[in-house]
């Protein structure tokens, strides 16, 4: 193996007598992965570079100086020349470059400043930055649910449950109980950013900094909301990420569930939703395919997010307080999963919003046995305890099966052997609005909670009222 | 295979020809995981109970009854002679128990309800207490720390990261750098609390109930801040579950780095902290170990609670909305999970409350390398940009290596060829706490900062003022 | 925090003052885990017993009387009276009751053996006998579905890939898929077995015994194929443990899916089987329910076994060699998935053997655009490049769909529009049997093949030739 | 949002009207993951080329029209001006390079197969290579470890259990217990490839391939061991990739192990081992720090490796047998954990390789407790029960901590009154050497123990005899 040559910048270096091993190089360098960070560290340079100043460290012209130079070597990064970049890891290719703009003076920029304390501060910039897209894409994916669920407020369908058709429902219902567990999501996400919200900044490699720097200065020119309170917590704690990927695994996990019951409702046999063509592929070899695969990743990419979590938790495991290099494992897990939804919701918002429902396939699977337990419910108006009726309208179901009949259609003289009520209550059944409206509790199927719904959630996702 | 024979109680069946399968059955009973329910089970049928009579189902005195007969089978089970009973689940159990107190009138109770509105009622509320079990026990393990950390202020040991001596610290500054995630873990607690506190009750199985029940009343009255907006949601969402679990390996994770790093210094090699006894365990062959046990478990436990996250996860991913079968593994997750996590914290609460710091152990691992950023600060101070100033001491460091001397010992001729300053700082350096002080900005390890830092966690953990 | 009351007997404490404190012994017994290990700790215990007399550390009355007492402590243990014992550990149990049983002579057999070499011992014979109970299930779990697969060669179904109807294919086909990977699993529960075959004892506690036992004679009476090599590694590894943890998550992903896609064909919109009710459930509120909760459940408990494998891999990450107290998790993790999955196969087993498929709803399913990729063939065989012919056919299915007729029925001159070829081609497609057959390589759904594979799995799974 | 703009080759689209939405074709495409298959994607084209002709599809000149231009496409990707194509996936490119090259006859290569089949044999090549690749790297770090073994053969150190000094050992046996799990995980790999070693080819989409391609020749020809012998499991199954991940998240697990016992030993209060320079890096603001990165990161990498895992196994877990979209995101995880162990395993084993070991820090380790065991067992030769013996001495060592000297160095009253025997067992105790030869079993660490187990692995290793 050979060495690394050392043409390059580094933070450290004189007191090592060789240079890096090539392999040790390779393992060791993150700008592949941190690069993305760059305009984190320039903002928390530039806020440095301030508090420097206030504390004497800098002279007016030097802090002018290095001020100007982050802004050049911002321009350069965002030229993308730097995106192959060799160094360490982007606090070196930010220095190196600051250097390469403004010569020495750039030594003075990490007075009293660590990696630690800057990548945990860049960091949560980052996340506070991405906590705000991926609320956005949920709160688009919610819109869409809501504005869907407005068009079917009349369709009407079973509600399943184990995955058999149980109940009269309606359409918006069941589009609505898959924008509701969004609206948590977005309650955790609002709690990711606060607790995110601290900076640790002026920490020090651990034990804080050796320059008397404001801290609150800094906090407040970065706008953050708190101090980080002890400098080996700060630098070595990563429970704002593994809280981040939580939320991430948890609320694509909800997603991959929306995607799943749309998967089944696009199957020929269900046929209750068709996905536009914009959102399928094609097979290479059956050229009738029209495959939902928009359903089949969204499904699939909580796994990834519920990985990078598992990971990002087993590297926190066991590891002392202050920084371990571990962590630097951190970022590879976060953003790969930040990647992985923010790839994935706008595809399913998409889907959702394009999709069109078939009221007739729906109102096909309307069986008459799911009027079962309103039967019972006539019995218990005629004073038959519930758990008798259930049994009793049990009878009838098996009744009606041995006959190869509808629940609705056994004859009286059977059915009124069962319980003598049966008859008046099929006779009283009404349509499968009536039954569903007979559920008239709040949370309910009913028109008038589904409406109540779609109006909460149209305010939660930002949705003019409809 | 046999069949089960049915002489048990059962909640459906009616529409069935058929026994139950052993092999079935002995998959789909869920008492031996449930069981614990039931104190939560009977609040819930009270609640219930007084809903329906509200709106009619139940005359006054069939409320009476099923009150009293509740209070009955409360008593009973509180007797553990059900402990081993043989239901399909806690809510076959408590209504078959209701029906051997009360008879026929017991078929009555389940009214308008279903097992999905109230299993998820159950485990909510059971979740609530859970909660505040944990809490406490995370409380007391911070109290534990800050009342060490009161002791500590003044002991002076190396600080770490990579595993190795990187500055001066106070000992309470570490411990506090332990407690700290602990705070922000009640934070979570008190935020899985919160969004637990969603009623379901009044949901049925799906589409909300038959019976027009007043749900607000039944929220009042059990406790709960919101209703379940949504019945398809409130019956087929774990999100609470998870989120919980989740606070539980993020919380256990925080108390393993805790148990990691006192075992490092309670090796021989550290010899910073000495265990009580009380909380070692000896080896069978090895007549001299006194083995630190409780902190080997500490840190084991947190991959129980993280496996319990990553299935409860699992189970819930790609399911349609409303309840299926699968839901029914979540409680083997939490109630598995809590356990762990409830029979950790007391124990590495009580190692921490009496182990003992060794000081003279502490003092002897300090040295004089841990002094290099101070010197580099004093470099500083003259002038020297701090980049170059790393290096210039770089270079002492690999001096002092040289010649195998103490850094602040190298001949003053080869310190000022480094540098003409460096002799002069290395003169000015002073004590460990000196250098401590030094880094004086808040969050650092001076006794200013650790001090705020017990009086925020005193009150935060609620200890009197030290 | 209260003393554990020092009544029984530990297999350590000479040199401590203090006695265990209550919340660390509750941590740190394992008895109430670790209990079912007692018939191979005896096994292994007898074994040790003939090699200490062998090297004269026992006379031949004590080997004889020791022999003895372990018999009768056996029997005891089997006597179910000590199941709720509360020593430390299954060891500790089987060491005071043989005291109990002979006296002071109970001392020697522990002689040169730790519990370190003895647990890891213990838990490799445990294992070869849970492959092997495990390996039986699901050989069983395979002959279910080759015997279905006899009876359904003749059976005509869609098979679906992205949850689309793809191509004809015969419903033993499609249980053949499911039975494949379980002769894998059994590959791997092979290799798992002969890894696990390595005997630790004799190694000490982590540097060998202290008596010169002959471990070879150790190894041939416990029925090892190696002696382990070196004891640091033999104490403190657990790959075996974690080797069989991810074949049980892998078998049991397999069956997960075997169970979700019988739930598909389950539902009322496909029907294409039909469970025994013996196997299925109702609802406590819907009267008509008859819910598949067998292969909910079996779905489900794949996620536990994954939870469980998260948790061993967790656990030894890290560690250093030789044993750590952490590993006592282990069979926490290794008995809660063996226990899921030998819970799961009979049940699943059960409902495949005993369910019925319908032909007739099957046969209903199949449409002809199945039938599109024979179509794209028969352009090939007219000598039209595939990927030009697959585009054809494109074409002339959204023909049919924009008609609204059947692929099969769409008008001569708009095929032939299409390509001149296609009208012929459409003539000639025959019978979904006939499109099958036409797949006749080896694999794939011909008659054939099929057969073939009966044969294969027939012997692979020990069933009799159909 | 905007439609992709169809410049590009498609493999499917005939029978669509609309244009892919931008965000599906986003999260659709898989070039960027799956661009490393096209080396298996050319040889597989290569042998389906063959066997095509062998049965008519293509005459002669199609053949070699074929290979030729398959050749010149593999020439093309080779110089990497593809690396940034946009296509939706590595099939795609492939299929389109070639028509780029050849025109209208490339239509005709993907007759009769699909890319279902086709991505699961070259996913199965890539396999059977990137196992050999991962084989050699684990190899090389045996090979490491044992040439450390050879030269640490006879420095002696504290072996350790609970983190806590345990018995005197060679130096050599720590480092082969790190060796011996390496040996089981090369033996995994060899399962893993025989596993794989299965053709999927010609089982077409689904159900086989409609044109009678000889699949026995294109197994030969592509050097599989088997035919996938069912195609849908043969499209749908990733047990394989599965397997694979576990291996690679076992292996590092197992060198997460070794990476964590040395930065133990690397620190300055063990003072074991000092790592290379090379293998080091320094901090950005303490100049004295010298950071064993590399073993950091070898522990952390396992991590990563696990998520993977767990990713996986989520992914395929419910899935129906076929193929489903979700599998697509199989090559992610596998890709990832690939890489990260094959950029671990060249730095960790150059750490190994050049790390120095320090026999005076090992053996100022060496404290006298390590003796107690052969005190106990001086004990049972003359004739005293072990467990009493061990009392006895854990009384020694009782009495020794109280007088605050060394275990070998408590006065003979004070010994002679714990037992008569225990002087004499104190003054014959010998060297630390000897203490580790009366180990003297086979698996210990006695010199002649070490050097077959140095024997064994070296010829494991591929290392000519010491």
């Amino acid at each position: 193996m050979g060495l690394v040559k050392m043409s390059g910048h580094l933070l450290w270096g004189g007191r090592f007598r060789s240079s890096t091993e090539e392999a040790f190089a390779k393992l060791n360098e993150s700008l592949s992965v941190d690069f993305r960070l760059w305009p984190y560290d320039l903002r928390s340079a530039k806020a440095w570079a301030t508090v420097l100043a206030r504390c004497g460290v800098l002279d007016a012209s030097e802090e002018r100086l290095l001020h100007q130079g982050l802004e050049d070597v911002g321009r350069r990064l965002e030229s993308g020349e730097w995106d192959a970049a060799d160094d360490e890891d982007v606090h070196t290719l930010v220095e190196r470059l600051l250097y390469d703009q403004i010569g020495e003076p750039a030594g003075k920029l990490n007075t009293g400043r660590s990696r630690n304390d800057q990548v945990a501060t860049d960091l949560r910039l980052w996340c506070l930055d991405a906590v705000q897209s991926v609320d956005a894409e949920v709160a688009a994916l919610g819109q869409a649910l809501v504005m869907q669920a407005r068009q079917g407020i009349d369709l009407v369908l079973p509600g399943y449950t184990h995955g058999q058709r149980a109940q009269p429902v309606r359409w918006a219902y069941v589009l609505l109980a898959h924008a509701w567990p969004l609206a948590r999501d977005r309650a955790r996400l609002k709690d990711v950013a606060d607790r995110a919200s601290e900076l640790p900044l002026g920490c020090g490699a651990l034990a804080g900094s050796g320059i008397a720097v404001d801290r609150e200065l800094l906090r407040e020119s970065l706008g953050f909301r708190r101090l980080s309170p002890n400098g080996l917590d700060a630098t070595g704690a990563r429970d704002f990420v593994a809280e981040f990927l939580f939320v991430l695994a948890l609320a694509s996990t909800d997603v991959s569930r929306l995607g799943a019951e749309l998967l089944t409702y696009a199957s020929a046999e269900y046929g209750f939703v068709r996905l536009s063509e914009g959102y399928c592929s094609g097979s290479s070899l059956l050229p009738q395919k029209r495959n939902p695969d928009v359903l089949e990743l969204t499904r699939a990419k909580s796994a990834r997010v519920l990985g990078d979590l598992v990971g990002v938790l087993t590297v926190m495991r066991g590891l002392p307080a202050g920084y371990s290099k571990d962590l630097q494992e951190d970022k590879g897990f976060l953003f790969d999963a930040v990647d992985a939804f923010l790839l994935t919701l706008p595809a399913i918002r998409g889907a959702v919003a394009e999709m069109t429902a078939d009221s007739g396939r729906m109102e096909a699977a309307l069986d008459h046995t799911l009027l079962a337990t309103d039967l019972a419910d006539r019995l218990v108006s005629a004073g038959v305890p519930f758990r008798e009726a259930h049994g009793l309208v049990g009878n009838l179901v098996q009744a009606a099966e041995t006959l190869g009949r509808p629940l609705t259609d056994v004859p009286v003289e059977t059915a009124s052997t069962i319980h003598p009520e049966l008859p008046r209550a099929i006779a009283s059944l009404g349509t499968w609005v009536d039954s569903i409206e007979r559920r008239a509790t709040a949370g309910g199927s009913s028109r008038e909670s589904v409406e109540v719904q779609i109006d909460h959630l149209s305010r939660e996702f930002g949705l003019p009222a409809g």
